[in-house]
């Protein structure tokens, strides 16, 4: 079936592309992207190079480039660099004729595969069949087949090793280049500038098919290759397999002799192991997380492809922070923002709580970095960092953007006064308490998180005696286009949720494990009063109310005085279309008009507002809302389905859905800088758009609860959610939903369906 | 003998024009006006029209344009406006010869006058002379004597009246104008667009000399004229006198009557009696006021030309401000602003604390548009307009600079986060109180102004429970370079001062006058809690406190974490020289570069600082100092005493006290907008730094003293100060200060001289 953007789909796991259109290369590099949460290899050919955006980025290898203000990660050499001459004429997509061009992402598998019948300017044709893999079995691993036949006679040159011409956004990391040859594999052995990071590309092929006539190694500049030559008749065939490792010593002690033990290891497992040890990660994947859509093939299509892109995005092999560009890209420093815990967390902690307990245990492993961070701005506790890499120390620079009406800098201040992040990671630690009830989480990592996030909430709270309210002032809440505001209605909420959090952890363990409570108070350096303080902080914390009337809530202090102007009208006062919009002086400052909407986003994550507050706060702030953030729609169909405005959550779900498959009208390039890369974010909430708004999936105190509201196209939507300890089969109709408790689970759970409570015996099922 | 910029003096009571320079029309056009505090008249000569800048701006006729954002002063018809045609050939600077030029500005009797010989293209010689004055005794007259002797026969054409022709900065404010003539006389009645206030102009004279030939009424356009003709011969004089009247609605009822009547007495008087009433006016003025210099010809005219032209920018006949351009043009809307109590009321609460009633007094009265102004904020109590004309609303606009570099305007907070005006309005009150001792005024109207500052404060305080301190967040200092800063320690000083004071009276009140006290507190709206919260903030504020080590205080939080670049360095990086310098991105935000110096400002203001503090924060502020404010310099030269920079603190009263009349380096005009006119503050300041700084003296709880310390070149600095009802003469030289107590005085001082109390009887001197 076709779908948009030059696609298809065949059996509504994979997507295809119809023909090569060399103008989206970079779009197209993203979307084919394979990878295993270790490393992400863009879904380019195997002929490419940097010019073409080849890039396979390495997860926890950051590093700063010689003169650089940016922290990033590494794009490390490519280990399936492959060339083939026909004739002397490279088989090129840009030259030449193509044929029964297929490229496709088996998204099921996590498989990118080429097929074309190519025939060289010179007249000469042959067939060339290639698939490749990022193992999901031994994340180091990349593992690639190639094949081709002659179609005519004639004399082929296949050049294939390691391309370390690599490109990166923020300089060369690379201070030294060594390669080596051994046993019939090259590799490429680097340490980076800034930490002296060692990082090892090792490849090794074998071949089948027709012999070489003859067999070398190419050396030049930063590539070592193989260089194999081969007469060939027609229908004769050439096939290898090959296998790469990467490694580096931020993870393993020698990744030297790692890198060439598991080529060899490779190798001698095979192409078809390897594969099938592969699959067999992702079959149990998708065993959790598979949405399936009945009556809409493209929704099916889209909601498969978003949770196959967060997924590879999510590092799974250690604790470490998923990118807001996932590993598609050096885009955003791979570094986690606010996104990862309110945007891809949840789709783990109700599928993978395994993969939810890395990532919220990357947020107790950082607490040192936070705390620095706190204390270098004058606080105490955590300030989680905006922009967190592997220590937690803030990689957001003072100065991000610059006026490009006079090329002055601009001084942000993203780092400094976006401070709902660290309640966002409670808000995340909760999350995963809640669907786990992983107490042993809590009591061991999560619990001193939420208290030195509470104590840095007290360092920064003001207290107007006057009002007898706490207030938080100067904020930049997620709605960027506003800073210096007081009052934040999303941070304020945030902070008290944060607090009561804190309250509830530290009573529960005063109660269950005292000796271990004064333990994480001696660490964390309080006294029993603080406990007092965060609670008075929760009681007494302003928190902005619906209107009385309107039953709007301002999203901050004074901004329904602002400039009341449609999104539209007022992008006519640009005078450069590349204008930042917010801070100090963009067009709308002084506006109503929002990058996302807060209040909104508040409504999609906190439950207790009624049906005319999130009706009222949707419609105010929808049409003042120019969704500059790829975070703003998937947050609107959330809220859209709350608010039961069903025909807008589809559209935002079709938009949050496609930001990077269809691409439309997404810059990927502005002013000579890369914007490339996969919105991993958005690809998160299209999880949550789907099981939490249109599934209207909600955990509640004693169980979970759903009121669902199928798009009207859909016939079916169906699922599964490990919720409580209890693995739950979801199934909703038009007309009905039924929820099934797996066999296996050890204990019933209330489950209420549109309203109405009932208690599900293991193996039982309920209807509604 | 000479002074700079092509002026002299020769008595050291006035100054005199050497020749005419037609480029300095704008900055002479201010320095040789005369003005009685209810008018202000340019230095211009009687021929002149609207493109010479001739203006004549009376006080309390604030009207805002049609269309603009700016309520400013009128500037009314010219009364005085006359034109001598001989032969047909106008008598004019710019055309024909003019020998024995003669332009001075009589300071001891604000009198203007003129005298030039001119001989026509035609080469007809004409004698010319004119005196006028702003009459001190009836404040609304305009009083000129105006002769000609023919040198030559020829024919002479006199047109004199009212040119209705005027320039206004920000628009037309008449909607209409009537001429009238009646009784001889002229007039022009006008109507204001906005308010409707009613403005009269009329005008009488009286002829001597060769009687005329003609006469007859000519009316142009918006001029309203007498046209009289002779036939002269050589040696024949003409001369008249012009009485005219400025009266408006706004502070009489019937202006028209008024204005007709008083040129009618006025013209029955004469011009000498007027004159001799005006001088007897002054001459008391300079009983009080002169500051007598020996030894320094040119400092003593510049210390008399500050101090008058502070005077006759000096409401006197009603409570209204001293406007920041005074009554020399409508820059900065004739309003005041916090200049008026820190700059301009010292002179007059030591030396006519009758006149500095009358300002406290605009304060009090002002204090329901202080309370709206609060109110509209989100706070309550007095928050003063930091633009204040007659009603105390806030007349400055949200919008007040443009980005030069893009033409976006800029969203500036001087209205809203400069909130130092309160307590300097305190300051201000506790000044007068201090040296007048008038409890009078304390207690029925001062105590009000107090405590609606005091809730004004509360409700603009935060408090930080984690360190048991209030804080002030989100300010703009006098610094104005550095917007959106927290605990500016010149606003948090002046807030604990006006928290201290207010308590003060509070408990004076409670014991001396309880019932009054309640009637207060009633109309205020607080009950008795409301001084235990003044107090409470006066003692838990926070105060940045000098360093331990470097003995400096931190202008605001995070001060030093700022770039520190020279002034002179910054510069470089205009793009363009009209560049504002501050919010919201201009050069100096993010750097330690200073408008003007808060820190500097506050010891100027407070005492209680060791000399060691003293030294350590003139020296590192002094550099970092732009003195982008005409306010900066007679600080600095405050301080400079203070510190002991005695050689620093003569360059700066140098530099203060030659801001206008040197005009040296002075934009008078700047992309087309009339910035001209007389810095009224920086005036105000040289009364400040010859009696507070080089006469080192400050009041003491018991009485005044004196740590006198006189600039190398003076040989004398003597100077009257009326302090707690004691007038007192002093006379400091080389070596010595006396102090005399007038004989009239009632009752005897405390008076420290050099650190030596003395207790000074009624008719005793003494001396150190």
């Amino acid at each position: 079936m076709d779908l948009k953007n030059n696609l298809r789909t065949s059996t509504e796991w994979e997507i295809i592309e119809n023909t090569f259109d060399p103008d989206q290369l970079i779009t197209t590099g993203s979307n084919f992207m394979i990878g295993n949460g270790y490393m992400g290899y863009r879904g380019t050919f195997e002929e490419w190079k940097a010019k073409e955006y080849v890039a396979c980025i390495v997860t926890d290898t950051w590093d700063k480039a010689p003169g650089s203000r940016w922290s990033e990660l590494c794009n490390v050499p490519n280990g399936l660099f492959t060339q083939l001459f026909v004739d002397g004429e490279m088989v090129s997509a840009f030259a030449g004729e193509t044929t029964d061009y297929y490229r496709a992402l088996d998204l099921r598998h996590g498989i990118n595969q080429r097929s074309i019948s190519w025939r060289s300017p010179g007249g000469k044709s042959i067939q060339l069949d290639v698939e490749k893999f990022a193992s999901k079995a031994n994340h180091h691993l990349l593992v690639m087949r190639y094949g081709f036949t002659a179609l005519q006679n004639g004399e082929y040159r296949l050049i294939t090793g390691i391309d370390g011409e690599m490109w990166s956004i923020n300089g060369e990391h690379f201070r030294s280049y060594t390669s080596f040859e051994e046993d019939g594999m090259l590799g490429l052995s680097l340490h980076t500038s800034e930490n002296s990071t060692h990082i090892v590309i090792t490849e090794g092929i074998t071949l089948s098919g027709k012999a070489p006539d003859t067999v070398g190694v190419l050396k030049e500049n930063k590539r070592c290759l193989h260089e194999l030559t081969f007469s060939l008749k027609e229908g004769e065939k050439v096939s290898f397999q090959k296998v790469v490792s990467i490694t580096h010593s931020n993870e393993v002690d020698h990744p030297l002799a790692l890198s060439k033990q598991e080529v060899i290891s490779g190798l001698a497992q095979g192409y078809e192991r390897l594969k099938e040890e592969h699959q067999k990660k992702w079959k149990d994947f998708w065993e959790r997380s598979d949405i399936r859509i009945k009556g809409n093939v493209e929704a099916q299509v889209l909601a498969r492809f978003n949770i196959y892109q967060a997924y590879i995005a999510t590092p799974v092999h250690d604790n470490l922070p998923i990118g807001a560009r996932g590993l598609s890209c050096q885009v955003y420093q791979g570094a986690a923002f606010w996104d990862q815990e309110t945007f891809n967390l949840p789709m783990y902690c109700y599928t993978h709580p395994d993969i939810a307990k890395n990532l919220v245990t990357y947020r107790h492993e950082t607490l040192a970095g936070a705390k620095r961070k706190a204390k270098r701005l004058g606080y105490y506790g955590a300030f989680y960092a905006w922009t967190s890499g592997k220590t937690g120390d803030e990689l957001f620079p003072d100065y991000f953007f610059t006026d490009v009406l006079t090329g002055r800098k601009i001084r942000n201040h993203f780092n400094c006064w976006q401070i709902h992040i660290s309640p966002d990671v409670v808000y995340g630690i909760w999350l995963y308490y809640e669907a786990s009830l992983d107490w042993d989480f809590m009591r061991d990592h999560g619990a001193e998180v939420l208290f030195e996030v509470a104590q840095f909430l007290v360092s920064r709270v003001h207290f107007k005696k006057d009002k007898n309210r706490f207030e938080l002032i100067r904020l930049l809440g997620p709605d960027e286009y506003h800073e210096n505001v007081d009052n934040n209605a999303y941070t304020n909420y945030l902070t008290q949720f944060a607090m009561e959090k804190a309250c509830w952890v530290f009573d529960t363990l005063k109660e269950q494990d005292p000796e271990k409570l004064v333990r994480i108070m001696h660490t964390v350096g309080i006294q029993d009063e603080a406990r007092d303080h965060w609670n008075e902080i929760a009681q007494d914390i302003y928190l902005p109310k619906p209107d009385e009337h309107t039953k709007v809530m301002e999203q901050f202090d004074g901004y329904f005085q602002l400039e009341d102007i449609a999104p539209g009208e007022l992008r006519k006062r640009l005078i450069d279309p590349g204008e930042y919009w917010g801070w100090p002086n963009g067009i709308a400052v002084n506006t109503q008009v929002l990058k996302q909407a807060d209040v909104v986003q508040l409504l999609a994550l906190l439950d207790g507002f009624s049906n005319e507050v999130l009706t009222a706060n949707y419609e105010y702030y929808e049409p003042r809302t120019e969704h500059g953030s790829s975070l703003s729609p998937s947050v609107h169909a959330l809220v859209a389905c709350k608010a039961q405005h069903y025909e807008e959550a589809y559209r935002y779900f079709m938009e949050s859905s496609t930001i990077d498959l269809y691409n439309a009208s997404k810059k990927v390039m502005s002013g000579g800088s890369f914007l490339g890369g996969i919105h991993t974010a958005a690809a998160g909430g299209v999880w949550r758009i789907l099981v939490e708004g249109f599934g209207g999936f909600k955990v509640t105190r004693e169980g979970v609860a759903f009121s669902p509201a199928l798009p009207k196209t859909w016939e079916g939507l169906s699922f599964t959610l490990m919720v409580k300890q209890c693995l739950l089969e979801i199934s909703i109709t038009k007309n009905n939903i039924t929820v099934s408790s797996d066999p296996s689970n050890e204990k019933g759970i209330t489950v209420t369906l549109k309203g109405k409570p009932a208690f599900l015996e293991p193996g039982k099922r309920v209807t509604a």
